[in-house]
This record gives C-alpha cells, sequence and structure tokens, in this order.
C-alpha cells in the first residue's frame, strides 16, 4: 500500500509549538485527494460527472504531537463500505510512532441526492472493495 | 447556557461553496476557550500555571452544510468527566437547524505528566461539575 | 467610520506564540466583507449579480506582534478609485498600536471580463468616492 | 536554482474554485523555509541559536488563479540585502504561466534586538550574497 507524506509547515504548529490538531483532518483529506487519484476517480472527475462526495464524519485520536519539519506518513484503508456510505481510516507515523489514527466516512451526491456507489461506479466500488480487503 | 458564535468566513468555505469540514474543529476550539474563559479558568491562565490541555480526540457529525455569512451558534456541555481526561460535547445550530454535533476529549499536563484536574484545579473541577449536571 | 474586530484565536497563533502573519491577509478580507456589506454591495450580492471581484494585490506591514485573545480593531478606506480597478487601505490597532498596515487592490469581472465599478455600480462606485474623501 | 513545489491542496481553495490568495504568503514561507535549510541555516537552527527572524512586510500580485491538483513552481531570490533586514522575492509558475510575484522583508531577533546577519551569521550572509549575485 501507498503512503501518503505530509510535511508539517511552519504555519501549521500552534502556540504549543505542535502541529495544530485540526490540521490532520486536512493531511486525512490530502490523502485521500491522492488515494482517490490513484484508483483514477479523483475528486475533480467526480465532480465532472456532477458527483459530489461530502465528509458526513470524522473522528480523530491524537497519540504523539508531532512538529515543524516532521514528515507524517499516512497510510489509508477502506474500513467500511456500506451501500450509501464508506469509512476510510487513516494511520499517520513519524519517528516510528504511531502519531495519530482518524477515520472519514462520505456519502456521494448527485443532484442533491444520495447514490450508491455500487451502481453509479461500479470499478470504483470494486476497486475499493479489494482495497479494503487487502 | 451561554452561546458562542461563529459567523462563517469567505476563506473558510471550500470549492464546493460550503464551510470546509475541518473549520467546525476550530470553531469547537474557539467555543472551548470562550466557555473556560466565562469559568474563570483560561488557556492563557492555565499555560500561565504551567498546565497545557492537550487534545486527546475528537469527532465531528456533518448534518447540514453552511456557507459564507452564515452565524453558526454553538452550545457546550460537559458530557463526561474521569479523573484524568474530560469529555466536552459541543451542538451547532443555523437557521434553526441542527448543522454539526461533535466531541473534543483533553486531558492536563504538568511538566508532560497528566495531571488530575480535580486536585489540581478543584475549583475548575466543581464549576465543571456543575455545568455537566445542568 | 466603523472599525471591525478581529479576536485572535489559538489556532491563529504561531510557534512564535504570536498571531501567524498571513492571517493579517484573513482580517483583511473579513473588514473588506464587512465593509461592503455596510456600503450594501456585500459579496453575495456581487456574486449573484454575476460579478466576482478578485484580489489583485496585497502589501502587509508588520508593526507589533499580537497575540491569542488579542482583539485587533481595524479601519478600512479608500486608498484609490481608478477606473478598472480599486485600491483599499487598512489600520489595524491593538492596545493603543498600530500593530499592522496593509493595502488590497482589487478589480471586478463579469464573465471573466474587466468592467468599470463607476458604470457597473454606480451607486457603490459613489459611496466608495465619498468614504474616500471622508 | 533550485525550485521549490507546492501542490494546491482542496482545502487551499475558496468558494470561487480558486486558491484563495492568503495561501500565497504561506507558499512563500514554505519556499524560505525550503531555502535557508538548503543553506544550512533553518528555522530551527536559528531558534535554537536564539535567533528568530519575523516578517516585517509582505507583498503579493496575483497575475492568474490557480486552483486544487495546480503544481505551483516557485523561485527564490535575495532581492535585497540591508544591515538589519534582507527582503526576498518570489515567483510562482504553473502551466508556463507566472501566477504571482511576491516579496517577503525579514528582520533577526536576538533577545528581542535585532541583530546584523553580516556580524551574528557571517557563513549566512556570505551565501545570500552570492545568491544575491547569482
Amino acid at each position: 500500500m501507498k503512503t501518503y507524506k505530509h510535511t508539517v509547515q511552519y504555519y501549521e504548529c500552534d502556540k504549543m509549538g505542535v502541529t495544530h490538531h485540526s490540521n490532520y483532518i486536512r493531511f486525512m483529506e490530502e490523502t485521500r485527494v491522492d488515494w482517490m487519484d490513484n484508483l483514477g476517480y479523483g475528486f475533480d472527475r467526480m465532480e465532472a460527472e456532477g458527483v459530489v462526495s461530502p465528509v458526513i464524519a470524522v473522528e480523530c485520536h491524537y497519540k504523539h504531537p508531532t512538529t515543524f519539519k516532521d514528515v507524517i506518513e499516512i497510510e489509508l484503508r477502506v474500513a467500511e463500505i456500506k451501500r450509501l456510505k464508506i469509512t476510510l481510516a487513516y494511520t499517520m507515523r513519524c519517528r516510528d510512532m504511531v502519531v495519530c489514527e482518524g477515520t472519514s466516512t462520505h456519502c456521494f451526491l448527485e443532484n442533491g441526492k444520495p447514490v450508491a456507489v455500487e451502481e453509479r461506479f461500479p470499478e470504483f466500488y470494486e476497486k475499493m472493495r479489494n482495497e479494503g480487503e487487502a
């Protein structure tokens, strides 16, 4: 599995000198964008096809702080696929430690209505299933 | 209970025209800062006393999108108080709808070691308990 | 002249413990949005009329640092009105000091082409001229 | 001269679908950090030696919009070296166009007092002079 890397920027650190906790939610988005691109179903392709994929929920468990110049390695896996939503899980590592674990849950909307990925994007669905079982 | 208000800024909205999901985590922090100030135990007072209060976990459930100029009204309540950590719950409303529900879990560190709020800040602990039971 | 107020948030401060310099550009936008609303020509009204107003240039001179919980008072004045662009000037004060001075320059686009504010929005133009001369 | 690359993230784009103008100030910081690291005088080394380098001024001229997934190539050059401050200039390119040009001006502080780079960090000063003349 491919690992996404994010280098922590100066402007991402807070007064305590550590990466502000809200930024991990953004790192998860970066990872997801990269992962979907690799599967051939990028945000831009979906938007061009009239489908948007809003975030329904996120969860983040902070294990160790990171700071300026740290390189965070992020692994994404498909945690759950339901008819109308999927949950992705992220494991973020830095200096041989798990620094953060998170999940994000998404649906897919076309003309404002939920669509089943399995029917609307069967190839993407199949790829996700294979990743999830890996 | 006092309600904290956040007006959504232009730079907080994303390509889909809605408030980017990561920003709600920041609105939760704004609300928490305001709430602790009202209790007389602000971030700055704690930091001045050598205590920092990192975020251990956050959770966010997005119900309805908000956008530029929306005023989000946020209510905070104490969801759980344990010896070494507390969980706060946030309900965010806009245009008569619950738009987002979240929680944040925190510990308190002094010289890098966890401290029990009940012993270190008994008055703050008491105030939190009263709010939680309200 | 009305003053816009921005309270510095925890997540807006950097490792040095001061407001990150990029955020002042955002405070300028907040002030501009508020000012245009007061003139009756908000971003949303313009966008609804098919006109967008991109930023062509910004400039920022940092005089004194600000930090968490500081209330920055921002005054906006019209510095220059040309046929196809306007320049706004911002003076930001905190604790009786000028902490930052900035400018932003804007054009107005309709269907991707520059429009003259004087012709497209004569009332807005007149109001700006009056403010500029005040 | 080495070029720094920034890939525009989804969360960096605004309601108009383009990179929010405030983010270019952050891209300039990323480039500066990378450049100083390459010279052997990173932010962290300076901070460890008790020297901080605040931004005194920034300027940004936006030529063309960029958007999600665009790779912005940024060149930094030393524009001016004075006794107590330096000015860096940035040229940002994307899809064969100059999309943004900016400058940032910095001083160096030790115990809150300005220091002359030439005396405090003579080797760094020499390297900057060489880059500036290149």
